[in-house]
Formats: structure tokens, sequence, C-alpha cells
């Protein structure tokens, strides 16, 4: 397999890192040849991981960069954020492509990151070197580069409901309100009392009001694409699922637009993007059309009565808000398809 | 027992007459006389509600308005909108008192609600005659009249959570963004893919955006307390849950206010009304907080970055929202404590 | 109030806890005197469960029996298994009267006991004191008594489901299989990734098969019942809900015995006993019938075909099988009616 | 494409149909050359269930069986049962190959038939010609054949974890007890109370207790694998989940045998065969472990304390139960890889 990519993961044992696995294993063009866990090297992915057992067979490796150097082409760090940052410089070094899920290398500016993140912030000459990798909006700038920086779930579903529309200047950035929604698997593996059954069952919630550290991501990339500085207003709620992200985002329309103006203005945009698709007049998105899936489905509610317009978007968080667009991103960089090993439908019911 | 109020529930089939049943079961003044239904009498309520066999062991009645009147002294109307319209002149017309449930009373001007409801609006006079009873509100309107239309659930948790701000003066009410999120049973028991348990389960969904018939009830309050016309945009979610509304609600501050006001000024404009409870500074309600009760609580989030405030408020749609507002009313109509019949707990977890 | 009891419950900050103390504010003859945590004493109980916020307003006590002695007449122990077997000694010293809902004291033999919990056993005497207050079976055992053992949740409903036909000699106890399941809160508020949102929604799954520490309580009263040794094989399972156990129950009849003859021997074996419902023929209980309330529902379907009879049984884990039942017990230890305090409709949907 | 096989789906609006839908998409053999649904003709597949928008995007034909001749070389009948048994004769005859996932052609006994499903049976000449695809059991048997009757979700459950002990004559037929639990996609997307989300969320029940149609299919196999007739009881439940299929299953052991031996036993027999995963000791599987694939998991719990052992089985209702296993005896039939297109793996959490 001359042209097979050998591909690494670090941070087997999170979910981002399961989902990873589940999708890489049925990618064409690449082997996975070493996953590793700081925590649990030495055992079975699939002694944690029962869905895995008899198909993930080989042990944990631990982190050792050399090692991984020698088996693997490319890594993706599905870190916690705070390890990325240490990590990932010495990734690169060693010569490793990197594509990092933690949220580390996704602000320009650390000292933004400290404020939101409580973090020393990594290198300031890696925050310039991470390319971000919103796949239908820069997949041309991470083609070719060692080292993209994955969005986040809530950026993702966020900023492909909004940018053509702020690119339009069809909406006024200032007005913006984003009210998002996540499944519980947003939270990760971890525990604690907010994801236990009991108490997150029968339950919705509203958490980190104002203060969400992807707060300042999407800022940023509004900011690029509005040409001005842009400031939000965003809240972040659990929902008793597992799997989804909802983004229903407010704000005032410049002139008068129709439903149909905006699904024809979206509609050109994504053209040709096969992961994103507009929902008809009249219906808005949920986020079971998408669960286990790469998509993301984008709905609107334009309102003359109020002047502001509605506009829905929905993801699986773990695959087009982590995963998935992880693997699309290295698709583009390494200049395929971006579909490959995605083209998983959606499971329904 | 002389003083004991004797009360019929006409709807009992639905999830709001059964809810009131349940608290009424428990009303130290009252005695429930007559359990009717239009499409069950003749047989037991227990046979559709097993939970309730065995407890509810008299017969259902049809809807005989001589009978109802002859047996009971004050009713519940927990039928559907459009029933209520031609249902509840006969009843007042016999004399009996009325809580009203369905939305047909709610709204004073007629030609509003025939655009909304997509129903003939019922007699004007007795829209005027209708006293609005969001209890800690318009307490003292309900005392003594003879018939009450009882809030919406999403304008009980919207308005609650509102109006002292807009009274006081500290939100601009031009500002206003709603965005609710609401268990399942508020769809009531009627059969549809939307409440199918295979579609609805791991699914969350926006539905209704901009056309729900609660947005021109929640203007019209806000109207009369802002002392000017208000105009609201109110988006509504379905969540995979069974009880439970959380708004999200967001408007721009008029100065500088901190959590700390904001928790003040609500402190002090609910005093003494035992069924809302302000969030500590820092803490946003969850749903779960107040299953199977009539509290309302509401949280803060004042955020000087934006000029904006998201409160936060919760109810569960089934007592705050229906049943248990309507008996808290009916204990104001009658000159008792409001909390008489209504001191459950909420179940947790 | 002269005739009020004075009530203190120890392990407030568990579910026992938390639901022991939802019905007894609303018991007529007694007074929460002491809410008592190890772990968090001086603190508030709404910190940890705001659904409590404003309701429960004393601070936590510490384990203090000299405390609890002075305020309190009465105490329940929800502490878990271990605690109880080093802490109840001494409650009963001081002269307190005490219902554990701790396992500890409800098998007769020590040995047993560290068998299966793999803890030390308590003093024998006290094991021999212990009333086992399965309260519709050995309600004039616990009458005047200072020290009730409550039963585990699996036990009420399997014992409840078996017991009348096993004193009949309908079935065969050589031939028992139970099959239980239970919604989450059975396993606590102590965190683990089985209890972990992600993990165990839209799961069901088996766990301590053959191993259960409820299998030797339940043979021990099947034994007594059945006037010989009984062996049962009993599973557990864990349903991605709340609250509610159904126990589906096989057995061999003697001889032929219709469904109408088991509705018969039940209905006339629980004759005035409130919380125990018999379905209808052809009707099997859900455990939604009973959410929230001390009831236990039982339903039949003997089969010609296999000369087996199915019973099936269910009930609110955290009700009736555990802070429901304790109450219960408390009320028929001191001779008063076994319903007051537990009259609260099941909460449905 | 020569070697391409072109498919046919009859009953596309189903669960069972847009499952195998998502299936067949990514399967290299076959192309889907029509999607059938005598409602819903002429309509896109994606106006009923959005997921599949922009995926499925030819429109839906009628049942026209020369159309279908025409453009297709096999069937999938995704039917209710009556339907098939009218609707294969005609399919077959035309000269289709057949697969029918309705239960119309699994007994080999039309009186049978008409006992249990309450229909007229299908000419007893199609009874006898269908071949069960119990794929791991009978993957022989379906080889080259034009008509394959799909296994049942629940016999598929319980005859894979039953069969290795019952030829071994390890386990005694006569004692056999199955107590299966469904999640609630088994009960297909026709609408009921039993369906609604209110109502079967946080609710587990019984229901038609000995009375399921699965019975029968269930005896005729352990019949034929242990020589001599075999009588079960068997139970179905529904759990508050959308997909899984948990089988516990209790019979008596002849001699003694530890759970070492029941693995070794099982992992020999399913030697081989991908789809088949055998717990290890003391770990019994859970119904999440398979979610969206064709696995299916088994674990032993032998009790010498009772001289039974406990077998659960998990699987995917709508892959292993339906689906998945349909596409693996159509990979049978035609000579190919059985896990070609099948390849999923789990998708957790």
């Amino acid at each position: 397999m001359g042209n097979t990519l050998r591909v690494a993961i670090i941070g087997s044992t999170g979910y981002g890192g399961v989902e990873l696995i589940r999708f890489l294993l049925g990618h064409p063009n690449i082997q996975i040849t070493s996953v590793i866990s700081s925590s649990s090297s030495g055992s079975l992915l699939g002694d944690g991981f029962p869905h895995l057992r008899d198909i993930v067979t080989d042990l944990l490796d631990g982190v050792d960069v050399p090692l991984i150097r020698e088996k693997s082409d490319l890594v993706f760090t599905a870190t916690p954020s705070g390890v990325s940052a240490k990590l990932v410089p010495q990734l690169l070094e060693a010569g490793l492509k990197v594509i990092d899920l933690s949220g580390d290398f996704r602000l320009k500016d650390g000292a933004l990151y400290e404020q939101w993140y409580k973090h020393d912030a990594p290198p300031q000459e890696l925050l310039n070197e991470a390319v971000y990798g919103l796949a239908e909006i820069y997949g041309e700038e991470v083609r070719d580069v060692p080292f993209i920086s994955n969005p986040g779930c809530y950026p993702t579903a966020t900023l492909l409901g909004l940018i053509p529309a702020v690119k339009a200047g069809w909406i006024d950035p200032a007005t913006l309100i984003v009210d998002a929604k996540s499944g519980v698997s947003g939270a990760g593996r971890g525990l604690g009392l907010t994801v236990h059954y009991s108490e997150m069952n029968e339950n919705f919630l509203a958490y980190k009001v104002n203060q969400h550290q992807h707060i300042p991501e999407i800022e940023q990339v509004l900011t690029r694409e509005a040409g001005k500085p842009v400031t939000t207003t965003f809240t972040t709620h659990l929902v008793p699922m597992t799997r989804g992200i909802l983004c229903t985002m407010y704000a005032s329309v410049n002139g008068n637009r129709t439903n149909a103006e905006f699904i024809q203005l979206y509609s050109e945009f994504y053209k040709g993007r096969k992961f994103v698709r507009i929902s008809p007049e009249g219906k808005w998105p949920a986020t079971k059309e998408v669960w286990g899936s790469n998509y993301c489905n984008i709905g609107f509610a334009a309102d003359a009565r109020t002047g502001r317009v509605t506009i829905v978007s929905v993801i699986d968080n773990l695959v087009k808000g982590a995963a998935g667009q992880a693997i699309q991103n290295m698709n583009l960089m390494m200049g395929w398809n971006e579909a490959l090993g995605l083209e998983l439908t959606p499971a329904f019911p």
C-alpha cells in the first residue's frame, strides 16, 4: 500500500478518539498504525470500550514521540486542552503532520487564550502557523500545510450557519445572538454530577453563560469574515441526549430578505460541498437528521414582523464537530476528495 | 364539609386533566365531584391511565351542563382550543365559576386570536370578561371573579422571567429575543410522528419558528407592562424529555446592571411569593429543579462585554405552566392561601 | 405540637435521603428536626440539591449522636452499607428509634452477610433484633418495635409479587427465576462510567449476574414463607431511565391455575392494603404507573402451554423500594394509618 | 458495472427500509435501482425522512412487479406481515430473487402461522421453499437459493445465544426461559400510545406476555436443533431507548459447566464468524456495544449454586435483527464475503 497514509491517534480513550477510529477504519487511503493513550498504554482499547473488542486488536501505545514518528506520518491529537499545547510542538518538530482537536491552537492571540482557557498559551509562532480548519470555509488554506487546528463543535455549527449571511452583508453582526444546545457527549468521558445519568436524564439546563471558551473562537472568525470587530452573546445548554448540537441564531436583517432568498444565498454559497444541506422553506433541521454523520443542516425563518432572521443549524458534535471534520481536513490537506471515509449516511431512527 | 368547594374537570383524558386530578386529590378545601370526558364518558379513567386505577373510582361523566351545575361549583376546562370557545359561555351562563386552560380567552383582540389560532374567536364580551391569571403578577385581579383564563406554558415562563426587568425599565423591550425549549408533554397526548418515541428520542428540534400562538399572548402582556407596544422574536424547541420548559431570554440593558442587582430586583419583586425562586449568582436553573412542582426558578447573566442580560427561567410545563397555576388561580379566586394543595416538593432525581 | 414525632435523617445527601425529605415534608404527624450529612455538615442542602433551595432552610448537621438524641425521637439511616453497621448500634443505645435503609441488618445470618456484602457483619444480637419491614407482609411485626430494617428495592418488588403464590402453594419455589430491571437511580449518586449519561443513555445491560447482594435477602424471606429452603436465580439489569423497577418472575405452577384465579388470590391477599394494586386480566404493569409513588402493581400471565406463570411487578425504587416504605414502616411502628404522608398520586406522564 | 447486483427495496418508508438503504449505499457490489413505497410513490423519500435528503434523490416507485423486474435482480421486501404473503409469490414468479423481512415465511406450518399471526397463511409450497436465513447457523443453506426468509429480531438474538449450548446438549431445552427486552424502534413507525414519547420515556413495561408471534419461530428452530420438541416461556419488554435487544436466557445445565467452558464452546462454534463476539468471563454485553452495527455479543453466567446458566445476548434490532442480517443473507446467497457492506463499527457513545 504505497499510497497509504500511516495515521496515529493520541487520546484514543476519549469520545473524540474512538470516533476518529470508527471513521478511519473505513477510510480507503489510510492505515491506523498506532492508537495511543497516556493513561492506558499496554492494554486493549476494547477493555474500556467493549464496542471495539475484536475490532481494534493492537495494544495501546504510550506517548513516545520517536516511536510515533517511526510508525506514522500524521497524528490526530484528541487530547485535552493544555496537553496539546505542550505535545504538538514536539510532534511537529519530529516532522509529523498534526491535526489537533483540542482548542489550544484556535485563537491567534495568546493573551485571549489565557483569559478564556485559564492555561498558559502555546508558543505564539505555532498559534500563527496553525491553520483553522473550518473545512467548507477555509478548505483551500489547509491544503498541503503540516498543522491544522480543528474547530470547536459549537463554532462549527455557528459559523457554518452565519458566514454566508455575514459575508453577504445581509445581517448586522452587532445584533448577533447565538443560543446553542448540545448533547451530553460534548462534555467528554470525565465523571461529574452534570453528566450523571440520574441528574441529567429528564433535565435541560444552561451552563457557562457568557463564559464558554468557544466565544472568542466564534468572534475571531466572524471578525475576519465581517471585516470589522464582532462581539456576540452566546449561551450553551445541555440536552438530555448523547449526540447533537443545534444552534438557534438571531440577527437583524439589513433590508428585506425572504426565506427563499436566504435559501438561495446559502445553496449557492455551499454548492458542491457535500456535507452542508439546506432545509426547504418552512422546515427547520433536527439533530437526528445528522446523527452519526458529517453533515451540517441549516434552515431559516426570516420575519418581516420583527426585522430579524432566525437561522437554525445542526451537526453531530462528535463528527462534524470533532472527528469527522478532522478527517475532512486530513483529506483536504492531502489533496483528496474531502468526503473520503466520511460517506456514512446518518443513522435513523 | 360545608366549606368544601365542589370541582368538576372537563378534559380529564388529557395531560392537563390528569395533572389537575393529581393535585386536586391532595387539596384540603375541595372535592372532585365530576371527572368529565366527551370521548370516554361511562368508562373508568384508570382504563386509559392505569396510574389512576383504584384512585379515581367514579365513572367518567359526559359534557352535560345542567348535570355539571348540579354537581359542582367550579369547573376547570382543560379542553382543546376551539372547544373551550364554545363550551365556556354555557358554563358561565349556568352560573359556574370557570378556570379555562385552553388558549381561547387569553387574547383580548378577537381578530388577533383568529389570525394566530385559525379558529373563530369567542364572543368579545367574554374575551373582555376573562381575567388573565398570571398568578404572581395579576393575583389581585383574579380575586372573586367568576372566570379566569389560565396562561400558556411558554408565556408563564417567559413573563415571570421578564416582567420585573421590563417594569423597572432595566431592559429595552425592543431588543427582546426569547429562545424557549419544552419537554414533549407540551404537545399533548395526540398521536403524530413528532411525538413518536423513536423519532423524538435522542433528538432536538425547532418548530413553529415565529409562528407559535403564544407569541401574541406574550406581546399583549409585555405591551401592558412596558406601557408601549412590544414585539418579540420567539422560538420554540422540543427537548427529548417529558416535562419542563426552559426559556433563555436576551435583551439589551439600559445602563450598567450587575447580576447582583438583577438578583436583588427580582428577589424584592417576588418577595413573599412562594413559587418563584431566584438562583444565586453564577447559577442558572435546570428544569429538573422544579419537576412535578409549581415552582418557577429564575437566574441571570448580565454581560458588560455585550451590554446584554441573559435571563433563564424554568417551570414544569404541566404544573406551573398549566394545572398547578390553574389551582393557584382557584385559590386566589376563593381568597385562600395561593399554595393550598400545591406544596409538593419537586421530585428529584 | 405535643403529638408530633421529631425525626432526623442521616444520609441526606443521597437519593434515599432527599426522597425521605420530599415525603416527610408533607407528613401531618412529624417534624423534621435534623437533616444530617457527614460530608456536608454546616452547608445548605439546597447547595447540592437546588430543587430543595428555599424549602429546606436549616443547615446540615453532622453525625453527633447526643445532639441527634436531643433533637429527635426517630432516625432514618439512609447511609451506605457498612456505615449503618457501625452507626446504628450507637443510635439504638442512645434510645432512638431507628429505621435503617442500608442493607446491613436484613440478613439474619452474619456469615451470609459477610459473604455477599464483603464487609464485617454487625453484632449478631442486632441482626436478631432488627425487624424486617416488608410492610404488607410483616406490618404486624414492626408495631411498637424500636428498630426496623427496611427491605431492599429489588426484594420488595420480588417478594410482594411472589409471596401470595408461594404461601398458597400454587408455584414451585424450586423453579423460581427472577429477571429484574432497575432505573439508574438505584445505583445512587456516586460517580462512575456505568452511571455516565453518555454511556447509559440508549443502553440496556445486565450486571452482577448471580452476584447481587439482594439474592440472599430474597431467599431468606421465601424460605420462611415456603417453610423450606428456597434458592433462586436472580438477574439485575439497568434501564435507561431514572426511577422504576420491574421484576419478571417465572415459576412452574402446581396444578392448573388461570389468570383469573391468580388475580383473585392476590386481590384477597392484599385486600385493604392501599399500596398494592392488581392489574386486570390481559394487562401487565408499567413502571410509569407508579412513578413517584408508594404503589406496587402486579400482573399475571399463566400459560397452560408451558405450565408456568409469569408474574410482573413494578415499584418506584426510591419510594416503595426505599423512602416510601421506610415511612410506611414508621407509620406502622407508631400505630398510625400506614398511608399517612404517602398519599401522593403517581406523576404521569 | 457488469458485476453489480441491481437491488430494489419495497417498504422503504419503514424503519427496516431506511436501514437497508443506509447499509446498501455503502455496499461495493450493489446498486439500488428502485426504492418503493405503496403509500408514497412519486414523492421523495427525503420528504418523510430528512436524514436522507440529497442522499436518495430518485423519486419513490410504486409496487409495479414488471417494472421492478425490469429495473432489478433482487428485492428486499420490508413490508408488514400479511402484505408479503401476497406480494412475494408475484415477485418470485417474475424471476426476482427475494429476501423477505416480514414474518410471513418463517413458520413452516401454515396452521401455526395463522394461529399466531391472525392472517391467512401464504401458499404452503412457498413456506416450504423459503430458506430461513439465520446467517451464522444456516449460511450454507441460503447459498444460491432464490428466496430467503429473514429471521425476526428476537429470534436472532435468542437463537444465536442458545443454539451452541442446545446442540452440545449442555442445557436442558425443557427448562428454557427467555426474558427479552427491545428498544422502541422494534414497534415500527406506526402511531400509538405505546410509542408516544411522553408515555414511553422514563417507562419500562412487559407486553404480549406468552403471546408474541416470535415464540413459534424460536421453538421451530430449537426443535430442529435439539432433535426433539422444545417449548419455551418467552416474555417481551419495551425499553425506553430506540435501538437494541437484550435477551436474558435461563436453562438448567446438564452436568457441571463453568463460564470458561461456555466461553470456549461458543468461541469455537462461532470461529471465523465476524459478527458474533463472545464476552470475556465476568462481563455481560450491553446493547450499546453493538449500536448501529451487525454484531451480536454473547456472555455467560453459569451458577453452580442453582445448577443453571444465564446467557445474555445483544443485537441492534434494526441491523442484525433486520436489515443487516438481510444484507448478510444477500452476500451469502451471492457467494460473497458475508461482511460486505456491513463493516460499520458500532457507534459509541
